[in-house]
């Protein structure tokens, strides 16, 4: 434990390295520079997350992060309802959008099933896409788009077994060699499913 | 610029994107983990910061962040009042007292000279060196404790001659290969002082 001189200054430590990947040196370095700002940098800083804290909403349908009741994506008359992409969390909804390849809806289950962790389907906010799926009739694919772990694959095929009855096309993300990685590097079971899954060759159009 | 679903939750991720080396994605992670936290955790990190913003004092004498006008350091009598440390800034106060090999006062600066910066002497805290000198008669030595550049050097430079008209004993710290370091992934520069600064072999006391 440091030796510090203000117990302010601890405090504030002690606060900042309590956060996922931050130490305390990288703590006392954040602390040090937000005290050499002014006091608006200051007030705007930490009224951010307790405005985000206080006032968020999750989306009713789709559990997304939000401003209203329901998401901008899920209201947006210009996504396509037929489609809906299962992630585990926020972070994953805002990689897809970056990509501007998905124009259909989401639904975030807020984890995925881990008996290690003592996370059960229950837990998940697996029931309110079942209900999606039941008053949407529009539903014409649910796109799987969780973790290749072990947790992940469990998580698909009980969304599977859960979807199976209401003929609806399943389908998962498609795992192969990431655009830019060199074959050699690649782990075995990436790259037998990769020759497993190939697609027919894109030739490129010429202009 | 990332799609994000909330404008709350963008506004707190832009704040904390501000933060040095802290990117966008290691921002959007600190502020899921803080809003998956209770409204006290919440209340207690922000509140933390702003607090220590707003109640914080730094010592009358040394210049290190205190929560009273004359800091822990300064003020215990237990200290040796002869030895005064120059360091840069307050990390540098926390990680030698964290050796726990020195028992003197310090004088904080605040930077160093650095014109590349526009960092002149008189945005340092050295006047308030000088007088701590001309005020404290017990002052035997003056000890510099600055980074190893062109700016620390210069900053010595300039301290050594102010404090030379008082008589009083200047050094610096010791510069050589690291406890653990390799010799031969020494730089020339480095390797070379520790050559000329040479101590005495300080044989192991046999128990």
């Amino acid at each position: 434990m440091e030796n510090f001189s203000s117990k302010l200054l601890q405090a504030a430590v002690e606060e900042f390295s309590r956060l996922p990947g931050i130490g305390r040196k990288t703590a006392l370095r954040l602390v040090l520079h937000l005290l050499r700002q002014d006091s608006d940098t200051i007030e705007r800083f930490s009224g951010s997350i307790v405005n985000l804290h206080q006032n968020v909403v999750y989306c009713s349908s789709c559990h997304n992060i939000s401003d209203r009741e329901l998401c901008d994506i899920c209201s947006s008359p210009r996504r396509d309802r037929s489609l809906i992409c299962v992630v585990e969390d926020i972070r994953d909804v805002i990689a897809i959008e970056n990509t501007g390849q998905y124009h259909g809806l989401y639904h975030v289950l807020g984890g995925i099933i881990s008996p290690m962790d003592g996370i059960g389907p229950s837990d998940l906010n697996i029931d309110s896409l079942i209900s999606r799926i039941e008053k949407q009739e529009d539903t014409g694919e649910v796109i799987l788009a969780l973790s290749t772990t072990m947790e992940g694959d469990t998580t698909n095929f009980y969304l599977y077994r859960k979807i199976s009855p209401f003929n609806i096309k399943v389908s998962v993300i498609a795992r192969g060699i990431a655009i830019g990685d060199e074959l050699e590097y690649a782990d075995e079971v990436t790259l037998g499913r990769s020759i497993i899954h190939r697609t027919e060759y894109d030739k490129p159009s010429i202009r």
